[in-house]
């Protein structure tokens, strides 16, 4: 097949490679159609490692991934052939006692596309258990379903910070992953979402939909400005979706007493905690590890239209010029959000 | 002061009425504006009495209100003449074991407006703790703040089924309380609300809210149009609405394992109840009595424009013409949702 | 094999039975050491059937069980010969949605040892997956192994309560569920545990265990032992563990405002429910079906000596014998709390 | 009255003090008999401040107190003179949004005995809110009661770790609060509660509690003793009790995927804080900041025989040697946990 491929750290090749497509009794095997370009993928790209995870061998890229079944294995009851899916790119060992809780997401054996050394679904077919492949609702198309893995990290956030109907919310960083978590955070049933940057682009784009309120940092204090409207009671929850260590600082004059901080944003360098700052007013700090039993309510999210991810998909290529797409996605514009990369048609 | 006073059962009166109207230190006077006519105002006028509360001497009616500040006790520091407010009803004491906990709604010796012997607000003015006196944002309106009462059930409701993002829910009955439940459910959090009705005018009411799905139980199934649009599982939450002790026959046949059941209305003869369909499914039953902790994030949800309920508005009398308003709802049209009653200018 | 075949209503037999012993990769292997009589064999013995589940073809009775794993599957890592076990008898689909959800006692396609049509394990041998097999601590016995699957129901029902450190809980029934109700309630955090029967024998057996305190209901009427116990405010959570619909009459006066009811038992016929009752309290209700996520923590409460279920051992019996203890059992003394057959030696 | 006055920082003198003892209507007036001496006493007697509350005129010192109701107001129902008694220190603001939450702890406004400028009971009477004044059980002595509010600490602290059944802790230091935590921890639902120091008598003070299992980490690293103890697993609940920086070296290492750390200590230096390491594993870090709805539970706990506290009480003092009390306090024996000084007779 042939697939893009990162040979080593800059190093991008559309190339043939191998890739296992036995389909077991369990699995289904997918025509991917579209595949949405992931900070992580660019980072694989641009520093050939993140953490412990560093590429060693020849990888596929891609986790954010849409297409069509095109064959079932003997023991999969709930998708056929010519169903549109979307794919959650994690496959634990569902006997493991992670799994057993619930709790797949943290099962210290996950295997996750485009994590090295587990090949990602920039390619034509993929073999993917049938348990973690989603039908897509007829009125999602492809575009949306490539959507819905970042937009569960979101939902995951949204989730882990329990939201109680009318729930004042705080977002720290309008990166992608900050505007999932914002439109995450509203569906869920936040009554406002105010988001801060110092990139009024990116603000702009959050600001576009009623209920999110972005704040430039740049200009106005955020701690300020939720004590301003909320009468100084502070924000229900906050959640820290830049991985910024500074955002760390004064952190919880956002948050109201009793109320919740969600770490969603990962920080390379190490972060100073004010202990005493959480808890004098005992918040809860709950974090984020991508997303477990998500999948099919972010996919109820979408299709009821609640929530619109299509105006967040800023770019979209032809397979061919999937290179181009990850040279853009480095070189970083304030006003992209999500390139996607069309495989089928 | 002139007031509406429900002399005994069935006999309503405008006439004089002394009231107290001493401002405590922690209390404010509120010039009341607006006074929604709610059902259990209704059947005090029909029936004198509901379950252990009986109509004993003359009482003013009337819980559902908005007004303005007159006064002010020395200690009050949140609020000021002029401003614009809505109470709510229940005074309880805060020192006692359930306040303590947060559960103020359940302290046995709560005081409730217009429950007898408790006067309620048909009337000019009325003194009020500050504590339970909530400020109506600048772009929420005396009907809207009248309304804040009737709306905070269902927001206390879909506070107790702790919706998670993007859940599924059927609403049984489609009453005001029903619809408030609805309307609370899908702002909380949820993707789509089913709710079931006999009444086709009762449906098309709620049926104009985007997300909220009716659905005649004269002509289908409840159960069976859940499963079809879930895939078979059934519904995360179920609220039970309606009161009626035929609505308990099959009920865990919506829910989805592992979900909730969260009682709303009151029925007033015994009901049988499928404790091993609740079992068999490990549901988790939940139970709402009036609301506590719910006016402020009421109010953000109407003042954020994710909960409209001036549609649900269905008749406005001047305080002349309460009585009508009282025989109109007693009536009972199945187009009416709110009537209301204004007291000021 | 020669195991214990329940071959019709009423009829056991000790014979040969063929049943399949291959062990798939992530399977075990385990001689079967001691099996503990639960209240479900002795009914299907007596009555053929327990609601849906009704007895078709000859059985192996038996499902509470510890023994010695002879053989392990290629990829199992966390058992080897000669480990000694408990088994979790229930067999989820692991890849279902419940169990996706940690939920896999409620997934709908679980296989139940002794449960028409699936084999018990009165049996020389069993094949079973590793992910449900328990290692026993080295101060646990085979005896105490064998009460780890009825302790897990009490164990269960304790999680759902979510018990807070001090809570005083009420118990209703003081059969072999109860007691283990009252057992994991208290070691998972309640203060005081009052049981209810009409049997003294029985609260007698409960009464032995320190913090536990029986009330005979044929002499004190329990809601005014409990309202005088905790100064008229009511036990935080109540354990209906009677299956007695007559238990579920006045239940809501042995609650605080804001409780919690737990249903552990099944009542066969249908329930009359004070939905007023409940709702006037904002009573939470959780119910209980098996355990999930439970072993493991069952085994750990007996092995650190809080948990002491050797006292309920009121009887063992060699595998010869089955079919008396079976008569024994079916009897019903109220000093037996559990009867125990050896296979192994 | 005669009272032990901090007249400075270093300066303590027993004198005679004006103190204001006007009984209202919800309040009692106490005759003071056992008062124990704490951290937070002999800080602001070493210290002169703790934090932002620094002593700039005399203040009496001592918050953990027991006494005799010798006077009740004109409202008060559930207490009477010549009830024996223990106080919660801190007053709040009833009405307060964060007291309506259930979350009076946390109100800004509360006056905390003994935290400047708000005097403390170090002396005969005092007088205070009948609400937060708890009537000790016929079987709990003055020197118990004296214990509950650093008790309530720990108990604090289990609750917010929302304990399950069986749960496996660690409690990161052995002083006077890490041992008030394991208590609680393990009256609370845990089956083993590893505690670690490296003091040797400090942990011998807490080895003597069956279920409490101390770790010297001068001696062995204690994420390896947990990792051994828990089949690499990790403790579902780990609690910070130490207040050391050093402590967050590493943490989420003691912590199983999906479990919770509670921070109780107060580090006075910036904390490094591993964000990453919480994030890999989804841990929920909890807060605690006194307590709240905890002196009622704590009794129980007390009076039932399931937490003995006596044997923390190390030293027993009169009242006129009490200046020799905190100069022992302050010169900080490993063998001391807690010392009390006796005002009654």
């Amino acid at each position: 097949m042939e697939a893009l491929v990162l040979e080593q750290k800059g190093v991008l090749a559309i190339r043939e490679i191998e890739l296992p497509l036995e389909v077991g009794p369990t699995d289904v095997k997918v025509r991917i159609h579209t595949v949405g370009v992931c900070g992580s993928d660019v980072h694989y790209y641009t520093h050939g490692a993140i953490g412990p995870y560093v590429l060693r061998e020849p990888m596929v890229l891609g986790h954010e991934a849409a297409g069509t079944v095109v064959e079932v294995g003997s023991e999969v009851r709930h998708l056929a052939p010519g169903d549109r899916v979307c794919m959650e790119p994690g496959i634990p060992d569902l006997s493991s006692r992670a799994s057993k809780l619930g709790l797949y997401n943290v099962d210290p054996s996950v295997r996750f596309w485009a994590t090295p050394p587990i090949h990602g679904v920039l390619a034509p077919f993929t073999v993917h258990p049938a348990a973690f492949t989603y039908k897509l609702p007829n009125n999602v198309s492809f575009a949306e379903g490539a959507m819905v893995e970042p937009f569960a990290i979101g939902m995951q956030a949204a989730a882990r910070a329990r939201i109680a109907p009318g729930d004042v919310a705080a977002v720290i960083g309008c990166g992608p992953i900050g505007i999932m978590v914002a439109l995450a955070a509203l569906a869920g049933g936040c009554s406002r979402v105010f988001i801060s940057d110092f990139s009024a682009p990116k603000l702009a784009i959050a600001g576009q939909y009623p209920g999110i309120i972005p704040v430039n940092i740049g200009e106005r204090n955020f701690a300020e400005v939720i004590a301003a409207e909320t009468d100084g009671w502070g924000a229900d929850v906050v959640f820290e979706a830049s991985g910024s260590p500074k955002a760390f600082a004064g952190i919880f004059n956002l948050v109201r007493p009793g109320g919740a901080l969600v770490l969603v944003g990962l920080p390379v360098e190490p972060v100073t905690f004010d202990v005493a700052g959480a808890i004098s007013k005992e918040v809860r700090v709950e974090t984020v590890f991508r997303y477990a039993n998500i999948f099919d309510r972010a996919l109820q999210l979408i299709a009821s239209g609640k929530v619109d991810l299509k105006p967040l998909i800023t770019g979209t290529f032809e397979f061919k010029d999937s290179i181009a797409a990850f040279e853009r996605a480095a070189a970083g514009s304030p006003s992209d959000v999500k390139l996607q990369i069309l495989l089928g048609d």
